[in-house]
């Protein structure tokens, strides 16, 4: 019934997947799995639809990201997770950037292969405790000092919830810099078209036969449908009620969570 | 010659003076005078014009504030002193608002009057320090929660200069919240109108015979034009040459420093 009319699910070669709030929830001892979800991820590779998981995580690298997600039981490999730290080392290199990180600890790896000298743009990230009054301070000095100040965001989002809370996320850091330096952030990370078209790129697969399932209506469906695909909407993660009334975005469909838009998915093949 | 065809400068009556910029430089031991200006805050007051200092300073109480530039040799009291947070304070009376203080530790005695248990709104300073991922987690939980979330802030500055180097100013800040919690700040200080009105109401002079000296373009010139007074620029303090091709804005003059804006004032007279 969710999906009713869906013709265009027939023509469906690959899916890309948000992360948290979709596959598990961030909580104590780094998160739960959503009731479903892994064996989802397991129906989805027997089926023979190729999977890409399609995350603005920065708090951690891919090889670590991954092994939480394996010990959570998800069968998923690092090449199968398209996140902003590589793609932002790829857009460093292209154009030459030399960055200064105001990042957390644990993503640092991901740029280790970066040159960081005498930096001529500022990578930001959700850095967490490292967003601290001086690191701002000094993140600032290094873009205004700029003849044209680079800022680099690893995405936009406003705040997300932990065990102890709600925290501001890596966009109110990128407001507060954009602001003092008259400048505006480039995002890598969803909801950036270029994201979504490299996560594609890795999937193989063109937009038109490609789903994104997310919990963000902005940021993953509404992305993912400016890119030319199909979006999904799960009722897991940070989806409110609300959403359905989105004055912008309208999900293809809404799912009561991944277990169920593969049921769904798989029975259009 | 600064001053030809003005005219109007014969009907003026008193003067706003911003402070930082102005009367002093901020810098190590805590500021130094601007040459001749104490000299020209005498001037002032002998020739029987009317003197109001018009300050976004929020790291101290007026009292220190006021005890600081008459260590520099400045003939200020504390009723000569409007700045933000006592407008603050007036405006959260005058609403039954209780605030969350996220302000500089020297500011807090401003706010000794106003009940601040259960509070139902953010006021938000220039913090320095105090600025921490705490701390503006802590203001943004607040806000989130509430149900008409409502951010008051002491300015809205980009950034200053002091002897270590530039910091983010409270404007920066303000946007981080403004972007997470999806609300626009309120702003006591300049440019607000109401902070300006109310410093005239102090001066005890009409708008159409009052003159603000200033160092910066926006929030002082800017400002006091809107509120229909005059406005001369001082080329010292955060003055750029840039500031004399400002696309929105265009002091009544342009003056090398306070004493010389004293200087031709004063001739009109």
């Amino acid at each position: 019934a969710a999906m009713a009319g869906c013709g265009w699910a027939r023509a469906v070669r690959g899916l890309l997947l948000d992360v948290s709030g979709v596959l598990y929830d961030s909580g104590a001892d780094g998160g739960v799995p959503i009731a479903g979800s892994a064996e989802a991820v397991r129906r989805i590779k027997a089926s023979g639809l190729k999977l890409q998981l399609c995350t603005n995580e920065t708090q951690a690298t891919r090889e670590n990201f991954v092994r939480k997600l394996r010990a959570m039981g998800f069968d998923i490999s690092v090449a199968e997770v398209t996140a902003p730290a590589p793609a932002a080392c790829h857009l460093l290199r292209e154009r030459g950037l030399r960055p200064h990180l105001l990042v957390h600890d644990d993503l640092v790896p991901e740029f280790a292969e970066v040159d960081k000298t005498n930096p001529n743009c500022v990578v930001l990230g959700d850095a967490a405790e490292n967003f601290t009054y001086e690191n701002l301070n000094e993140a600032f000095r290094l873009l205004i000092g700029m003849e044209k100040p680079i800022l680099i965001s690893l995405g936009k989002g406003r705040y997300y919830k932990e065990t102890d809370g709600l925290k501001l996320d890596v966009g109110a850091y990128m407001k507060a810099l954009e602001y003092a330096c008259d400048v505006q952030a480039e995002v890598v990370g969803k909801p950036a078209k270029r994201f979504f078209e490299s996560a594609l790129a890795e999937l193989g697969v063109p937009p038109e036969q490609a789903i994104m399932i997310g919990d963000d209506i902005v940021n993953d469906v509404g992305g993912a449908q400016q890119c030319g695909m199909r979006a999904l909407q799960v009722r897991t993660g940070k989806f409110r009620p609300s959403d359905e009334k989105h004055p912008e975005v309208r999900p293809d469909a809404y799912v009561n969570n991944l277990a169920e838009a593969v049921d769904i998915i798989l029975q259009h093949l």
